[in-house]
């Protein structure tokens, strides 16, 4: 947490608290069509005097949230150029009127700075002193509210912000609305008096009096310099908006690989020359522990070309974006252009001449590409021990495997290599190595990640997972990577769950979560069993209400992935006779498993009857999650049932890797998301005592609804707050 | 069109136009808790004395819009009673003041009316005196604002809304914040300023001048009066509500059975037993020219038992439910308890015990149900040819096809003999028989009216298909029987696609659409190739414009219906070896269908490759429709391509069969809605004279993407309203 105090702010009709980390600023429409001569506001008819003298205590407003690294996030009313998203009611009801004399241009009309209130003009766009900087969110609006019809909804839960501090023009109109909206969505909000302003001087006071009437009928209230002084403990350390640091005396690195350390260490003079050499001294002392991590090491000189380059693109420090100087490492059945995607099996190996999306938005933010990683072959396997290019250990034991597909992916965020890694899951292959590692897996619901670019496994089950050393870091890549890709088939909008953001109090601390039936538990290994207590013990601590679920449908649903025909989609992507042609270049277990499948010569009509118990055990696990009243927010389950050695696996390896899907095959298939969270370690049972820690980790996994995402990781978040706080 | 007028009423800024077909009565939470003392409202500090006094307004204001024929909407504000649906900001934030001497009781506590504002309390309800009739709709809304969370925009769009009328409490909260998000939605807003109130004089003003400040920002205000009288001229041939009228002078029947003249004749006076003995004749005599219609018809005397019910339960000729009296027919796939479902096949025949959703909410709704109607074996077909209870027949000319597989309900709804059936659709089977009949046939996006209750015939495919003599009437039942059904696996919820009504101006007046390109519309006989050609004509003359769109998804996902591996699901749905043992008892044309479906011997990995590619499909046909800037409102095609005689049918009926499903195929695979509307008749080219008209009807069909349906509908009513026009 950056940000785990609480603030007061003197506030009508009572002081507002907020937590930092919980709060964004809202700065709505401060757009050169509302502020600026002959915009699209002064044509209407509006007085720019309240409206431009609005600009200077937004700005200091904006530099203090700045400072204060609270979540920025600005609006821009507005139209596709087509107009397609305007009503003609907006289009002509106030030109429409018989006394017109002012409304003489509308919308789309050409006005001195452009095509009026029409996106990619001139005027639409944001006066130059309150432009956003890299990393703040810009919403394109076309309402007078800003959550009709735009993302704004799901990118604040998506940083997991519960409270707003609001300013922008014109109070009576886009401000007063979007207050409202956001009012009933459950978010606090408190308004900020000097930094809004209308067209129409006597609506200021009765909009801001309806909002705060009544103990606060909408919201709060406050004053812009209070507020600069409640944030200002938090700004202190930091130099100014526009300070370009020339070779100050850089701080030491400490080694923390997290994404707000590196940030504050980066805002502070920290080199990412230093970080990156720093990190391939390790790479290299790694590899001669584990030669099995990497299928593609970046050359180092090319490495440091790269953060060359970032340091030139971004030379001021408080101006960098969010993955600056963030150094990661890729699955290596996900495209990076020019380097071939090997997917573990040399016959399938290409060199794309695209990137994957998701890689390119990643390269977009500033952050550094290391290398590709190990994985079981053609991403079938939970165990890490199915690839050519060798078995990857533990980062605690090497004599246990690392879990898989996504091998090196886990090792490599383990290990401290680097600070996340792009993998996937299909069966549970970014969660089940995530928990064999000590580190955060988590699987997105399926289509909110573009999956372009990226090898198939089960096409239509398939999803990117992210690796990384905490959740709110796995949150931080999510929230940049998410994005509806109409070129994915499987793509989903994030946006159809209508549920409000819980806020202060009583909601914001408590929550419903659901686990396994003692049976379905009892395949647990002893020291999984005790710490799956530990852990559910520690969540009712944290205000979790355990809570009787039906199990069925996440116990049938997982089964469906091997035990019936799903199986088969992993031929499907396949060219027909692929197999047969390249059944002596395959790893003898990745064979194997594939003979099998072939064997069953599964039907088509088994397939339709698979497919439709799917989409009923996903209408059944639906019923568990809290789209109803009667759910739970979150299923918690162990990541895996037990930490096989790689002894143990390659001395039965079918079986062995069966096993350790039982609690994460069914994510997959009822389209659930999932966060797989360290949670305690236990003494090491099996060990020639070769190399590594007497402990070894234990994980629990949050199972959550689909596109529930934000909601699911804010509850793991907290358990691993928690978790650390202990130790 | 109930209301082809247009009218204006005196307003600020200036007047108001609407069209009362297209404008609804909102009402906003006159509920006990804000009106009545030791209500919610009053708890908080609200001073009830103008409240109080709006209700007297408002009841002038609905009587007068009920009489008029206005949608009628109620709010109410208020939340489940685990307050799962109220963030905790809401519940605490008032109360929450160290200030705070009024707000002693929050949400939830329990008050003289129960617990406040919670659903199911006395104090939650209406007062008595606004009590929703039958038909109107009840919004029940966790927010201030109607529209967060609730079906409002789905209920406005399915009744094609445009225009409203808000009045109700409080001025400066729910009523302003509504109306601000039914403005952005757009939809022309009249606020009616006597019909509001609030808990703060000083409030009122303000609120009511920023909505119609800048020649109307948010929208009008009018009085009351002038509404009234404006409303007038629609109320006058109507009783007062309330009034009982006994054995009145009875209007004779004309025998027209829409909806709409049935509703208006029976306000007038006309009774369900006139109307129904009457139909009873028609029946008999029509089973004497063709009596494959119906495999099983009710009793004349239950029936009339059954209207005797519905004459006692409403006794009130002003407060009729939307279907009271309104006789139909159901496809015999679909259950109603305690008449066997035969599907027309005997082995598979059974007695459910319980009738499918759509039949009960009819029933509730008023509706008389007469009996269940013929179709092609299991629902599979197109001809109408394919029934062991007979061939049904065109009612334009016996020589020729019903089409199938709905033959028996699209007859039943083209002979006049009910007024609508509820039949199905999974290739085209409730399109094509409608084209062939000359009535309207719509298949809704599947999922969102239940499919618990029918006989599968490909149950990811499958959906009810609506049968009616116009769109109206079809867009009537299908407003009524929209429904999540969490037990139906594939339910979908109405809400998700986010697009602004169209209002006055403009865009209300035109649309784009799209057509197959020539070579694939050369399949179609001649007669079809003219036909088509006016209709495009015409709906360009309508404001149309043809948009060149890519055919390739709806030609290719098309295909995959019967040359893939999904005919394999309709075999997924019957048990293992059920083929095998009643192959004797099948259709001849049917058993030849499923033994050259078993004979490909479809793999699960083929399965799989079609799923894949109908979501390919899926999407690039998503493109083609405006959920982007370039995409078209509808696509436009014939609904078969020609029409056989039975004799050619019955000389050829596998492939005559799947000629007549080149333009339907598509809406199913690729999850869209479409309506088919009758686009004039042409001579019969091959007639032994045995019967009928010497002209058959041409039908078009409009596919509308998923989820647009009351987009689709809509522009599909305009086309058959200038028909109308022509004729």
């Amino acid at each position: 947490m950056a940000h785990p105090m609480m603030l007061t702010l003197d506030a009508k009709p009572y002081p507002f608290v907020f937590s930092p980390a919980h709060t964004a600023l809202l700065v709505i429409d401060m757009q050169r069509d509302f502020l600026l001569p002959n915009g699209f506001g002064e044509i209407q008819g509006g007085s720019l005097e309240a409206v431009q003298a609005s600009i200077s205590p937004v700005m200091s407003l904006l530099h203090s949230c700045r400072q204060a690294r609270l979540a920025i996030f600005h609006t821009r009313e507005g139209h596709k150029p087509d107009l397609s998203d305007c009503p003609s009611s907006k289009l002509i009801r106030q030109n429409g009127s018989p006394k017109n004399a002012q409304h003489l241009k509308v919308i789309g009309d050409t006005g001195e700075m452009g095509r009026l209130l029409v996106r990619g003009e001139r005027g639409h766009d944001i006066v130059d002193e309150l432009q956003p900087l890299p990393g703040e969110i810009l919403i394109d609006k076309p309402g007078k509210g800003a959550f009709w019809n735009t993302a704004i909804m799901e990118k604040l839960k998506a940083k997991a912000i519960t409270h707003l501090l609001i300013c922008g023009v014109t109070t009576e109109c886009c401000f007063a609305t979007t207050l409202r909206e956001a009012n009933d969505r459950g978010f606090e909000c408190c308004g900020i008096e000097e930094a809004t302003a209308g067209y129409n001087d006597s609506f200021k006071c009765p909009t801001l009096d309806m909002i705060h009437w009544s103990e606060g009928l909408f919201g709060f209230i406050a004053a812009l310099q209070p507020l600069l002084e409640t944030l200002a403990p938090l700004t202190s350390d930091v130099g100014g908006v526009g300070t370009r640091t020339e070779n100050p005396a850089q701080p030491e690195f400490s080694g923390d690989l997290s994404i707000s350390n590196l940030q504050t260490s980066y805002r502070k003079g920290l080199s990412p020359t230093t970080v990156i050499e720093t990190l391939f001294g390790k790479i290299e002392e790694y590899q001669q522990t584990d030669p099995a991590v990497w299928i593609h090491l970046e050359t180092k000189a090319l490495v440091m070309e790269r953060v060359k380059e970032i340091e030139a693109k971004w030379p001021d420090k408080s101006k960098l974006p969010p993955l600056y100087g963030v150094p990661f490492s890729v699955k290596d059945s996900i495209d990076v252009a020019g380097i071939p995607t090997t997917t573990a099996c040399s016959p399938l190996a290409r060199v794309p001449p695209k990137s994957s999306a998701a890689y390119d938005t990643l390269l977009q933010e500033g952050a550094i590409f290391i290398g590709k990683t190990n994985l079981d072959q053609l991403a079938t396997g939970l165990t890490g021990c199915r690839s050519p290019f060798g078995i990857p250990r533990s980062v605690f034991n090497h004599d246990y495997i690392s879990g898989g597909s996504s091998s090196g992916s886990c090792v490599s965020v383990g290990a401290g290599l680097v600070t996340f890694s792009l993998a996937t899951d299909t069966a549970g292959s970014g969660r089940v190595p995530s928990g064999f590692n000590g580190v955060v897996g988590y699987k997105p619901t399926r289509g909110l990640i573009s999956f372009q670019g990226v090898t198939p496994a089960c096409l239509s089950l398939d999803c990117i997972a992210l690796i990384a050393g905490n959740v709110n870091d796995a949150r931080t890549i999510w929230d940049l990577c998410v994005s509806y890709d109409e070129d994915d088939r499987y793509s989903k909008t994030a946006a159809p769950i209508q549920r409000h953001v819980n806020s202060t109090g009583p909601q914001a601390t408590s929550f419903s979560f659901g686990i396994p039936p003692p049976e379905s538990l009892a395949v647990c290994s002893p020291g999984y069993r005790r710490l799956f207590n530990d852990a559910v013990t520690r969540l009712q601590a944290l205000g979790g209400h355990l809570t009787p679920i039906d199990w069925t449908p996440f116990e049938e649903g997982g089964r469906l992935l091997y035990d019936g025909t799903f199986v088969s989609e992993r031929l499907a992507s396949l060219p027909d006779g692929w197999l047969d042609q390249n059944r002596d270049h395959l790893h003898p277990v990745t064979r194997e498993v594939f003979d099998a499948v072939e064997a069953r010569q599964s039907t088509a009509v088994q397939a339709y009857r698979d497919l439709q118990a799917k989409a009923l055990y996903t209408r059944q696990a639906e019923r568990v999650f809290a789209y109803s009243s009667s759910g739970v927010d979150v299923v918690v389950v162990p990541t895996a049932p037990t930490h096989w050695t790689v002894e143990e696996v390659l001395a039965d390896p079918i079986a062995k890797n069966s096993a350790l899907g039982v609690f994460s095959h069914c994510a997959n298939v009822l389209d659930l998301c999932a966060v797989a969270v360290p949670a305690g370690t236990y003494p090491v049972s099996v060990s020639s005592g070769r190399s590594g820690s007497e402990r070894l980790p234990f994980s629990i996994t949050f199972l959550g609804g689909s596109r529930l995402d934000a909601e699911t990781l804010e509850i793991a978040r907290r358990f691993e707050e928690s978790m650390a706080l202990d130790n």
